[in-house]
């Protein structure tokens, strides 16, 4: 016990002296006891060291109850940056027991992408209450039409905050109003070149600006390859370019032409380890990273995916149920028929996440498919081969009966070549359909592969061997 | 045809003048023209203006006869910077065709980070045979010494190439010497702060040393809220931190303390798909994107997954094996086991998939284990009572056998509530185990969800039934 109060008192609090995270269980722990026990000073002197994302995490990972206490202990703590780090299930909650006029306050001071980060996922009347508590009238309308470009779009990710000049201003000039500016923006890394119709037509990365002697002019330093990002296109769009092109920030165009905002490389790697996320989500079907979601919420997230998945194997056992005679009379058959489906459903996943994938980061392409699905069809065979002297050998060997191990070996090798064949089919058609590759991509797969495996196994069966 | 003829003219080159992406299918189609007709110079013109990244994109999509020709027709358009953007196993087949000299040429104009991403996955005396053309012998030290951290480190991640200088120098000292210094890396972002043991104390963003004026020193402006990286961690964790505290690049240490390196975002963009990536494929039981891959090498990357999952489907088959009585009594028995199965196989994917993302993002800490099996517990217990009350009625409907009914809704809740809670446990496990939790997760999973499936219905079956 005492051990334990000791401990406490060496707090590793920036998190940067023991570990790289700052949010240590220890930390964690502590700052429990605090709400327990009540005590403001403490918690305050607990968590005011984090950095804004820890913070963020810390009240995430705190339970419903605990999280009204920590609002109400030290909910000034709470600020702009926090809210803007915080998952948005969340969020919700923390903004809901804030008042609307310190969320509008904590908020005012950050670029529109975070703010419209904060803002996105709130009931409309509190979001606009929020919005109307703003203090500057041009962030409120900057926000505000940022909010009107369409959910996962450029136009939400972007900060409307960025520095564009003539092409024929100079070096010295550019650094002088820089230092003489105090609307910069919180961070960046290059400066907008743009035309008399405020089009982006290149780009001076700041270490150039550095380096380059005052009386140059902007355009004869500036980088003209720009990669310009419509603000309607869809965020998994703007994650691919950035990737692509080593981007570190990219322009962002209106319908006119004209530069209205700038994506940062920052808000990027959220983008491209959430879009892979959610493939990977959709394909087991899982809804969200239901995490910090409660029990209930959680299962009937889940709910409608298991429900698919109960039609689909229903489905399946209307095939075994017409075999049922052929089962009679031979029970092995049941022993031996989930081995065939259970391969080729494994088979067409390996398929199916490669061209899920592959899609999403254009490795696979309308010109391409015929070259894969080819290359996939070999693979099935050629897999459908040796697991069909496999599982065919077993099956002779366990039953006596080789005639038992022919019938599974054919089922096989016919399963595992659709299944290779509708692994990268279902995606694709789902591509072209403009639907999400990934969703139902899976129980729609399963589905072929058991019904096309009980099909296979049983239908040979009753032919050759009853 | 002539109208075929005439778009090739007007072909989009660049990319930006007609799509966010410079290599379309057009291009692909005119440059496959040129090489299956050896027009030399034409295939120069086309693939001159593509951005490193797009030519590296399109040397990927050839089919093996054409990278042959493309290599022996534009292989002095194959600079470093393509050589770095290409895919792995594409990378090896061009680097083998090209001459050692000109590899080290094209290299030596390259960062660290890239120059050791060309270099790490050659075969070692091909690898040695580059290093010891390279022309610099600083730099060859430099590379050699970044092979030499382990794979997937933060070693193999960065750049040598970066500006470190004392905190008593002036904004005005630093912006002369990068003005006359003609040896700064490519693209920085941010200047480092040193102490006298060269270890780092702050960083000045670029944006910040802009905005300044010139006798103001280094340590009064700079940011002393540093995210350290020692060369040795996984780049896992690297993409983490990045993640979290949005940084846009971020020192790293040696063993001694001292800074050898800087790792700048753009890096970490690909890192963080990859590893989401990484996680998906594991669980799927895909070696690798093997959408490069020849049918056979791919086939064979994916049997051993196969395999054991053959393993685990014959142990659940031999469940089954153990109620061919019960069965032979009952044929029903056969058309619905594989329901039960298969819901408590989707149930206990959805929680795996969570918790193996929530393990990776440090979601899902040691501490919250409890919390989230609790929770995961109530999800199976409540999905389970759900599907057993669905599938229980259809059974009994079916068969018009409300005892059946009752067999079935049993043996679901039990296998969901087994497979919500295997779906936590194995990840875990495998977590702390040290082992990657997506590898063989799935696999491990499923053998429970069968086995668990199939024991818990048969057996009632055979204890209720017949």
């Amino acid at each position: 016990m005492s051990n334990g109060a000791r401990k406490q008192e060496m707090l590793p609090v920036s998190g940067n002296d023991e570990g790289l995270y700052g949010l240590t269980p220890e930390l964690i722990r502590a700052v429990r006891g605090t709400l327990s026990n009540g005590n403001e000073t403490r918690l305050r002197d607990l968590v005011a060291p984090l950095h804004a994302a820890d913070l963020a995490d810390l009240i995430e990972r705190l339970r419903g109850e605990e999280r009204h206490h920590f609002v109400a202990m030290a909910g000034a703590l709470v600020g702009g940056e926090v809210l803007a780090f915080i998952e948005d299930g969340v969020r919700e909650v923390i903004v809901e027991k804030l008042d609307a006029r310190d969320v509008a306050e904590a908020i005012s001071d950050l670029d529109t992408d975070d703010a419209v980060a904060v803002l996105e996922d709130l009931d409309p009347p509190q979001q606009q209450k929020i919005l109307n508590a703003l203090p500057d009238v041009s962030e409120r309308h900057g926000v505000a039409e940022s909010l009107n470009y369409p959910e996962d779009s450029a136009g939400r990710l972007m900060q409307r905050e960025f520095i564009h000049l003539p092409a024929f201003w100079s070096v010295g000039q550019t650094i002088d109003f820089m230092r003489e500016s105090d609307d910069l923006p919180d961070d960046f890394y290059e400066i907008f070149v743009i035309n008399s119709r405020q089009e982006p037509i290149g780009t001076v990365p700041l270490n150039r600006l550095l380096r380059t002697r005052r009386p140059v002019r902007l355009r004869d330093i500036m980088n003209e390859d720009l990669h310009i990002i419509p603000a309607n296109i869809d965020r998994e769009e703007v994650g691919f370019l950035f990737e692509q092109y080593d981007l570190i920030s990219a322009p962002v165009i209106g319908s006119s032409g004209r530069q209205i905002g700038v994506i940062t490389v920052d808000d990027v790697v959220d983008v491209a380890r959430e879009e892979a996320e959610e493939d990977m989500f959709r394909l087991s079907g899982v809804p969200d990273a239901d995490i910090y979601r409660v029990a209930f919420k959680t299962a009937g997230g889940r709910f409608v995916w298991l429900l698919v998945n109960l039609a689909t194997a229903i489905l399946a056992s209307l095939v075994i149920y017409q075999f049922e005679g052929t089962i009679d009379q031979m029970v092995a058959l049941a022993v031996l028929m989930p081995i065939v489906a259970s391969m080729g459903g494994n088979a067409g996943t390996q398929t199916l996440t490669v061209a899920v994938r592959a899609i999403a980061t254009k490795d696979l392409t309308v010109d391409t498919i015929r070259q894969v699905l080819g290359k996939e069809t070999i693979v099935g065979l050629l897999n459908g081969v040796v697991f069909a002297v496999l599982t065919g050998s077993v099956a002779a060997t366990w039953y006596g009966n080789p005639l038992l191990g022919f019938v599974v070996g054919g089922a096989m090798i016919i399963n595992m070549l659709v299944a290779g064949m509708f692994g990268l089919i279902i995606p694709v058609v789902l591509w072209r359909l403009r639907v999400d590759p990934a969703t139902a991509a899976g129980v729609l797969l399963t589905t072929v592969t058991d019904v096309i495996g009980f099909l296979a196994f049983l239908g040979l069966a009753g032919m050759f061997l009853v």
